[in-house]
């Protein structure tokens, strides 16, 4: 099936649900006017398009090999690379000084969504070296930065996040890879890392590794973790002693290497400490909003190219009469069918709306002068980012799911390419932090931000958008505004019940996920709600956004009640002898 | 992973939530009393545990393989098959006048479900040739009858059902493979059929198809498709003009042979005719609902199995603290993992409730003497059949994918084999008619059962458990009573306004999918309380059953109330230009 970037839905998401156009008023966007903007997304939709779209199922198809500690990639993604980087788009992001183009998070985050919609095997590759890039630019050495930043900037040279152990995944105090100091102001690192993206690849000379890792003298769990800055190759043009020990056969992203890293085999890999010792955590920290915010993004991602590929099939394939149609009907014409689609369709475009305002909150607290706006502006998206992440990584599943379900038993068959959108997308809940460390995230951390200012401003602004809905009086967006103010109702009371003095923090945590769906609903709704607004001023075209907006309301959005009662009154049956016994193998 | 065969629960949810208990003091049951049935259900238990289940992992990797118009399936499978017929498991379902044991439906459910669970591609195979059984049983000539039901029956011989073609999937009036008179009772068939299970194979020697195709003066639509049967080994020995063509590179179950049949390439298949000329589809339908229960119970089969995966995992993985724990603790300790792990025993006890309970009460249509009664049984049943079907597929897929998120990252490597599963499982919400069919069913042709007396009769049944759950007065069902009778309260209200008579078609079949998940929350709900209320009764236990069942009732039967607003006020989102506009490329 073929992709086409769909940059207007972009640039208009862009503009209103994520408020873009409103931060640009208030001069968040000194430097980026709207033709800059819509030519920068149009030239990354073409990129997209026609180099990395293609590349997509025949790297699923071949995968990434491994042999001899070399990896291969499928055929054209190496090209492709080369091409992506001698056009610049590596260095979106990152700062002039260093050879990038300093362009504001929400330019970054929509062309991460192209990326990962032509090949999310392909787009992991820079989305873990702008993660570097950002750690090293808030804590490296000047050394370190000369060295390293162009080349990762350019994207002459990559770079990994090496967290993971066997007996550590979520739980990084678990962690037991070993630095020593070498005594020369270097370290010597040993020890085993699972789960590597791009570990080791054909793309590039030299692969930049960040490492988390113990020093002899630290103390034990989080508070004992340094990061280290480990090359593939040294600067002396040495081969450093890391090597990569085999890649995963995985469920989906086949194309992206997953490797397992083998650190300090022969004495110990050569890295230089980034930040402070025993402070690594605090270094990951610094770039997990827009790690996890781009991981948000492959959900949306995924979810766009599912509901493309299942529009496409619907207008084409023909089964069963509908609305009187003399012979078989498109399915598309079909109740049941479009009810499908328009879930996809809202699912991806709430997703969406959330992930971006997410990137707009970014850049007001970086270009904001007054701090206190500025820290208000960055709780706001800390507590975007965990929905931002889960909500729409779940998208990208169930979306790319409906999408199979769409093509019926053509969508089975592998050859026809939907599967493996099912299939790549199941890894996005789970990296990054899991979807379900993302609810706890939320309610343990973000809730309390500003002492609970931060939570009640965002609702605050979720009623504004009700109230502008209900003013509009436009029958078009048919019970849209009274929907979603039970679904914001839903949301402010199970907000205050997490928050009551009493509550126990298992109580809390017991309905996390459910509570993180809930803000979802809401937030995403209040989006499409923006976003329809827009449309209805404009006062022109089909009113797509207007029907988008409506669906959601009245079809997607009146789950909040439920979930709010799951938040507030389910606690209790999770625990206790009779539920461990119900959990009895 | 280990599976273990669920024996217990099983058989206390059959004679509980299923209701054969009471069935049996009604005399639905004079042959099967309780030892019997035990006895059986253990022996089921063990082949599938020790014989069936070992298959699966094996099996995917290797996958079924086609050359040269043979078909090899993987190690070990053939020779499963021949020590499971051996066992006479083939013959459960089927009359003893043809060397069938005649076993109820309720006891060949429960295997069904054990088969599928050991290795769902496996237990395709048989169910395929049960479905031909029944319809030869049903409608075949006695010459056919006694050439083919015995060896169908032992298992020597397997059985396909060709319906499907390229343009002809969910509409069967498209087909246009033909038939024609050869002049001595027999026919010669012509024309291709794809996605056909178990078309070729190395189990047996012979394999006996029955296909739809058309008269050459047949009327056209469905009104003009009869059904056939044409065996891959005509009586004198000789091969039949049938061949497979390739099978196909599918998602998920590898080990099943997916295939394309080629009809009459050398003149025409000798065919002989089941049943009435025209009347195919009749046929059809008379193995229709045992065939959509055994999908059902595919479902049930791999969320039980996702689910022992889950738990052995989450009992054993150390991550972080939870409860004041020392070291790390088990992450079944952590409240997210374990809403995630009751979700999947909740959903997978209710789905196997409501097709149990499907079971019975084709048992009981048959059993009963009386012949209002028994076509009341038989309604009762055809209600159940697809919620049974679309609500535990969907249930198959979603404890799947909670299965791997459970796994965090080791799930999404396929050597783990939890993957598997949401790969297998993928497959049933399509086949034997994709869920949204299944909805349009219980919404067109199920509500209207005797004047909607057939579902008003449920919904009071369903109260009636509500109602002793209430006077129980058990303080560990929680609110599980007034939550459920609030998801019977929506269920009552949006089955009246799908019944009232203002109402369009279209109207009522926009909401039909979210209709089938709100009934089967409040029945399988309802369900759960049964068997909680006999372990009540029983007086003895941890009380696991009511755990699941205040569980369900508080935390996943909530969703019941936005569920019935997407069907009462969700319609009109789907229809219109603006509609249209949300759903352009």
């Amino acid at each position: 099936m073929t992709y086409r970037a769909p940059v207007t839905d972009i640039l208009f998401t862009l503009e209103h649900a994520a408020g873009l156009g409103r931060a640009r008023e208030e001069g968040v966007y000194p430097d980026l006017d709207g033709d800059t903007l819509s030519a920068v997304i149009d030239e990354a939709g073409a990129f997209a398009t026609d180099v990395v779209a293609p590349l997509s199922r025949e790297g699923d198809r071949h995968g990434a090999r491994f042999a001899d500690g070399a990896v291969t990639t499928p055929p054209g993604f190496a090209d492709a690379y080369r091409r992506w980087t001698a056009a610049g788009w590596n260095g979106v992001l990152a700062d002039e000084a260093h050879g990038g183009q300093g362009l504001p998070v929400a330019v970054w985050a929509a062309t991460t969504e192209l990326w990962a919609s032509g090949s999310l095997a392909f787009g992991l590759c820079p989305m873990l070296t702008h993660g570097a890039i950002e750690a090293i630019e808030a804590h490296a050495s000047e050394e370190l930065k000369e060295r390293y930043l162009p080349k990762l900037v350019s994207g002459e040279w990559t770079a990994t996040m090496n967290l993971t152990e066997p007996q550590a995944g979520s739980d990084l105090a678990l962690l037991r890879a070993k630095a020593e100091r070498a005594g020369d102001g270097s370290y010597r690192i040993s020890g085993q890392k699972i789960f590597i993206t791009y570990g080791e690849h054909d793309f590039t000379d030299n692969i930049v590794h960040l490492v988390l890792a113990r020093l002899p003298d630290a103390p034990a769990g989080t508070r004992g973790i340094s990061l280290f800055l480990a090359p593939k190759v040294l600067p002396d043009g040495s081969r450093n002693d890391v090597v990569c020990a085999g890649v995963e056969h995985k469920l989906g992203i086949h194309a992206s290497p997953t490797c397992t890293m083998v650190y300090g085999e022969k004495g110990g890999a050569v890295g230089w400490l980034v930040g402070e010792e025993n402070r690594g955590l605090a270094c990951m920290f610094t770039m997990m909003n827009n790690a996890r915010l781009g991981v948000g993004l492959e959900g949306v991602a995924i979810a766009e190219r599912a509901t493309q590929d299942a529009l496409a099939y619907a207008r084409e394939r023909r089964q069963g009469r509908a609305n009187g149609s003399d012979g078989a009907a498109p399915i598309i014409a079909h109740p049941d069918v479009r009810r499908m689609l328009l879930t996809m369709r809202a699912m991806t475009a709430a997703a969406r709306g959330i992930c971006y305002r997410a990137a707009v909150e970014i850049d007001r607290s970086r270009a904001t002068a007054d701090p206190a706006a500025a820290r208000a502006a960055h709780e706001r998206a800390s507590l975007l980012i965990p929905i931002a992440k889960a909500f729409s990584t779940d998208v990208g599943c169930e979306v790319a799911s409906l999408g199979v379900q769409v093509h019926g038993g053509m969508g089975y068959i592998e050859e026809t390419g939907v599967a493996q959108h099912m299939r790549d997308a199941r890894i996005t809940p789970i990296y990054e932090g899991t979807n379900g460390i993302q609810a706890i995230d939320l309610v343990t951390r973000k809730l309390p931000l500003a002492d609970g200012e931060t939570v009640r401003i965002e609702i605050a602004s979720l009623r504004d958008v009700v109230r502008r809905a209900a003013e509009a009086n436009a029958p078009e967006l048919g019970a849209a505004a009274p929907r979603l103010a039970e679904a914001i109702d839903a949301l402010d009371h199970a907000t205050a019940w997490i928050a009551a003095a009493s509550r126990s923090p298992a109580e809390a945590l017991a309905g996390a996920t459910p509570y993180l769906r809930l803000f979802a609903l809401a937030a995403g709704g209040a989006a499409l709600v923006e976003d329809a607004l827009a449309e209805l001023r404009a006062g022109e075209g089909a009113l797509g956004r207007v029907a988008l907006a409506r669906f959601f309301a009245e079809n997607i959005a009146t789950g909040a009640s439920g979930l709010a009662r799951s938040v507030t009154e389910g606690a209790g049956a999770l625990d206790g002898a009779a539920a461990e016994a119900a959990l009895a193998s």
